[in-house]
C-alpha cells in the first residue's frame, strides 16, 4: 500500500474532522442544539453509534451551559475523565474538576460498606456545598448511587452526564438516571467511557466559547 | 421500563464482563495470545469492532511482555492515556509513564517548527536513553513522526501501540507504522483513543501478573 498523507495544517485538523463527521452524518436526525455534543462524541471515538444512542433531557443544553457559566464544578468517576476535561476553559467561569476515586477516605468508606469506591465518591461529592455536574464514564454503581441520592433528596445535580461503558448493570444504571427529573445527557446502551464523559464536558465548554453570551 | 439490577459483587464485575465478552465473541477468530488485549479493548469501549481491527506484528505480545519485564517506560501522547495506565503495575518492573504534551519546551519546539506538540514530544522522547513503548491514542502526527525517526535510525522502540482515533491522516499513520520492522499493536482504521491506548498497556501489564514467569 502506498501511503499518502492529507495535507492539513495542525490548526485545521479539528475543523476538517468535524466537516467530515457532518458530511457523513448526512440526514441523520439530531435534536437541534445538541449537534456539538453528538459530533464531539463521534470525533472522540470515530463511532457513529453516538448519533443515535445519545439521549438528552428537555432543554438540557441550555441548563448545562447556564450551570457552567455560573461556575458549576464537575465531578468525575475516573482520573482519566478528569485528565481529559479542559480545565482552563472551565476555570474561566470559576469551575473546577474533582475526582475522589483515589482518596483514602473514599477507599475506607467503600471497604466498610462493601460497596465500590465510585459509590463512596458520589457520597463524598454529595456532601459538598457546590453546584455540581457529574460526569460518569466508567462506573454504573456511581449512577445507581446518584439515583438513590436524588430519590432521597440529598442532591440536586445541575447535570448528570451518564456514559459509563460496559456489560454489567451499565444499561440499567443509565435507564435509572433517565427516570429522574435531573437534567441528563446519557449514552443509552453499553457504550460510553471516560473519553466520552470528558468530551461531552468539553463540547459544552466550547459552546460557551462560541456563544460568549 | 422496570429497571432491575444484576446482583454482581464489585470485585466480580470485571470477571463477569470478560465472561460476557468471551461469550459474545463466540467463534470470532483471534490470534492466539492476543485475546487479553482484544478483550480489554472491547471491555473499555463496548465496541466489538476491536475484534477485527486490531493488528499485531509477529510475536508482539512476547516482545512487549519482555520489554515491560525489563523495565521499559511508556510514552503517551495525551495526559488522559497517562492517567489511564496502571502506574503501580508498571512500577513493579521499574517502568514509568511519560507524557510531554504539556511541557513548555515541547510547545516551543512545535511553534518554531510549525508542527504539532505531539510531533515535538516524540522528538523529546527520542532523545531519552531508555527502552520505550509508545502508546499513541490521539495524534496521527505522533505516529508519522515515529515513522520518520525509525527510518532515520534515531529510535528503536520496544513497541508502538498505534491507536489514534479520528478522521484526518489517522488511517494512513497506522499503515505507515505497519510498514516498519518495529513491534506494533495497531487498531486499523479510524477507531482508537486514549482509553484504548491505556487499556492495551494495562492488558499487557495484567498478563505479566497472571504469568509471573
Amino acid at each position: 500500500m502506498k501511503v499518502e498523507l492529507d495535507n492539513v495544517k495542525p490548526m485545521e485538523i479539528e475543523a476538517r474532522s468535524f466537516e467530515i463527521i457532518t458530511q457523513e452524518l448526512g440526514d441523520t436526525p439530531l435534536i437541534p442544539g445538541t449537534e456539538p455534543v453528538v459530533k464531539r462524541c463521534i470525533h472522540t471515538s470515530a463511532d457513529f453509534d453516538y448519533a443515535r444512542n445519545l439521549c438528552f433531557s428537555e432543554n438540557v443544553i441550555d441548563k448545562a451551559l447556564d450551570a457552567l457559566r455560573g461556575g458549576a464544578c464537575i465531578v468525575t468517576d475516573t482520573q482519566m475523565a478528569k485528565a481529559g476535561i479542559n480545565k482552563k476553559a472551565l476555570a474561566r467561569f470559576g469551575g473546577e474538576v474533582y475526582c475522589f476515586m483515589s482518596d483514602e477516605d473514599v477507599a475506607e468508606a467503600a471497604r466498610k460498606s462493601g460497596s465500590t469506591r465510585a459509590c463512596a465518591s458520589m457520597d463524598k461529592a454529595a456532601a459538598m456545598d457546590k453546584q455540581l455536574i457529574f460526569a460518569v464514564g466508567n462506573a454504573p454503581t456511581a449512577l445507581v448511587r446518584l439515583y438513590e441520592l436524588i430519590r432521597e433528596n440529598k442532591i440536586s445535580p445541575a447535570l448528570i452526564i451518564g456514559v459509563p461503558v460496559g456489560f454489567v448493570n451499565v444499561v440499567q444504571s443509565k435507564e435509572l438516571i433517565m427516570e429522574t427529573e435531573v437534567p441528563y445527557i446519557v449514552a443509552r446502551g453499553r457504550k460510553g467511557g471516560s473519553n466520552i464523559a470528558a468530551c461531552i464536558c468539553n463540547a459544552l465548554l466550547y459552546m460557551l466559547d462560541n456563544r460568549r453570551d
